[in-house]
């Protein structure tokens, strides 16, 4: 009777992260595994204030049905923040409102992906975008990325032996490996992209979590027709908002809308007001500041960690921004192994293994800093260093 | 370049009814266009409360990411609500919170359609499950409803010729026609499908805005293996909250869980919160009462008009609860004719063509009683039979 069911969710892989995530539940875990920002810098009490001034003045309107397109307001927010940051002219009109930005995800698949439409990815990717676009059957060719950025000449190497519709990046300390493309790297991308009718969809939701290293530029500028932004305020507000956003140009805009209406009407029209009035009478650049201030110290004092713990033989990345942190264990070691021994050593983190669109045996693995303290972070570092190390003596043995 | 999108996003009909609630605009033409509740209800001052209770007690929680399947308590409320008022016995963990019942279907089409999958949809029929079942590329298969029921010749029919996946209905206070199943009707339909591997789904947003009759038992009660049920709090609270859910089997939500994750991770969080806050400290059958007394007066009022101000020969539906009365002009003459008329004298409606799935040029047309009040039922009913009048008798000459 499986048979009842379509043939795209049996594709579909179902969340690794979220069985990961059900062991780190245990109290004394020291958790790296999360992807989560730090609740601890949610502005609730501004958000409770913004609401109320909601609920006061525009409640009933709040409360019913609303466009497909998202508010208003909210989308010249989103225009604006794109001009005065970016130097971007998005126009409100080219700015969709999605249900987080795994929704914009999703309706990009519906609207670009037939069965068996060729899609580059970056590997390691980013999981939520492998789930969306497997669903409407897309075929993967994962293209290497390192600190250098995407590999051209294996991108190259695809674009000439496959019909690409579609290539996903996160560019800005991408998830899972905290890596930022760099500008050499993303003009030459865009060079290989040139005349060809392939869609580039950036994927930006870290962005504004820039600790240091300067900005680099978004792909949207240099070929906004055929490049699709995915922004969220998960990152730098709260993700319980589950309010994301698509730009992009008319053409593309038209076809979303429809996709949109068809798989949620609209996005929560309450919350969407709520997050306006939040914009209206607070200073975001001063709240994203104290996220990095934050985050920026957990960032540092984990690369301290990992040169006072680790065997010299692990490598890792060095984030300029973001949540993550990416190890790469010696070649032939497995991460999947390093976790069931940390494990019992109460420290949990993300085996790189879901982020392979083959789902390898991986010797990568992903640590998230954003969730835990430098004291947390201390000790769960050094259990882990004692877990690679018994790993590590046992590999040799 | 038009080649550069998904074939089944093109198999999409645009909402006609987003296209003509635009003409309706105008504030000067009395709508019975929209399929809206009436905002005049919504429990803002209680939600607002409610709202306040989550920021002061869990705010950070509830801002934070969280389980795809919905929040725990919110779906026990459900499920013990689907207990106490007709005795179906759903566990929690067959309820997945989705984000309106909109998603839900598109959720169900993500699971079950392969591309050229026969539905059976009713018809004239709900024009948002057109739509999120066109994205998955159905093929549909419409069985006349009427007063009577499903067309039970047609429908044995159908089941015979084509190899049906789904059955879609909406058997309480349907939208567009305002229609109930009959008990009898329901029971052939039971038998029909005995024995049969089809699915049913069961879309019920309206069942609990029942102005009189008996209430009629659920295709779940009989059937729970073969039927997901639908509902939403849109009706019955607020639509801007976005929330819905799916009722079904162990086997289905396994899968329908993992179409949620891909499709947006979870519903907003802050809401399912602020709703379950707002179950616990309020009645929800008092405020459902407040509501019935204002649509079942408007229904009356609107009625009244029917027989005072439309020729006899327009026939219409008695709907015993709901927010839709749909009327039936004779032979031949178009409803969208009447609609060109009408919106010169300033009322507007929607006409009958959009759910029809060969979008034929229909006689038929649906009016709207949620919101309207007395007054403007009256106005605007006597424009419609001035406009009706004029109509017929153009067509007689």
């Amino acid at each position: 009777m499986n048979s009842m069911f379509s043939d795209r969710i049996s594709d579909v892989p179902r969340s690794f992260i979220r069985e990961i995530l059900k062991v780190a539940i245990d109290p004394s875990v020291i958790s790296f595994a999360g992807g989560l920002p730090n609740r601890n810098l949610f502005p609730v009490e501004e958000l409770r204030a913004a609401s109320n001034k909601v609920f006061e003045s525009a409640g009933r309107e709040a409360l019913q049905y609303a466009n497909s397109e998202g508010d208003a307001k909210l989308r010249e927010s989103v225009s604006a923040r794109y001009r005065e940051r970016q130097g971007l002219e998005i126009p409100a009109e080219n700015i969709l409102i999605t249900s987080g930005s795994q929704q914009g995800l999703d309706l990009l698949g519906k609207i670009f992906l037939n069965e068996g439409d060729d899609v580059i990815i970056e590997e390691p990717g980013y999981l939520g975008a492998i789930q969306a676009f497997s669903v409407y059957r897309a075929v993967f060719n994962p293209v290497p990325l390192t600190e250098s950025g995407l590999d051209i000449e294996r991108l190259k190497q695809v674009l000439s032996i496959k019909s690409t519709k579609l290539i996903y990046t996160v560019p800005n300390f991408q998830n899972p490996t905290g890596i930022t493309c760099p500008e050499a790297n993303r003009q030459a991308i865009a060079e290989v992209m040139r005349g060809r009718n392939v869609l580039l969809i950036e994927d930006d939701p870290y962005r504004e979590l820039r600790f240091t290293g300067t900005p680099k530029e978004s792909f949207y500028k240099t070929r906004p027709e055929n490049t699709v932004l995915l922004g969220s305020f998960s990152k730098i507000i709260a993700p319980g908002l589950r309010i994301g956003w698509i730009a992009a140009s008319d053409r593309i805009m038209e076809k979303l809308i429809v996709a949109k209406q068809a798989s949620d009407l609209h996005t929560n029209h309450l919350t969407q007001r709520v997050l306006y009035q939040y914009l209206t009478d607070n200073d975001l650049d001063a709240h994203i500041k104290s996220i990095i201030r934050v985050y920026d110290r957990q960032r540092l004092a984990m690369l301290r960690c990992i040169k006072e713990y680790l065997p010299p033989d692990v490598a890792h990345t060095n984030p300029e921004g973001g949540m993550f942190l990416w190890l790469t264990l010696p070649d032939g070691v497995s991460s999947m192994d390093l976790f069931n021994l940390a494990i019992q050593d109460k420290v949990a983190f993300v085996p790189g293994n879901p982020f392979y669109v083959d789902a390898r045996k991986a010797n990568t693995l992903r640590l998230n800093f954003s969730c835990v303290d430098e004291d947390a972070i201390q000790s769960g570092m050094k259990r882990l260093g004692r877990s690679a190390r018994k790993l590590l003596d046992r590999n040799l043995a």
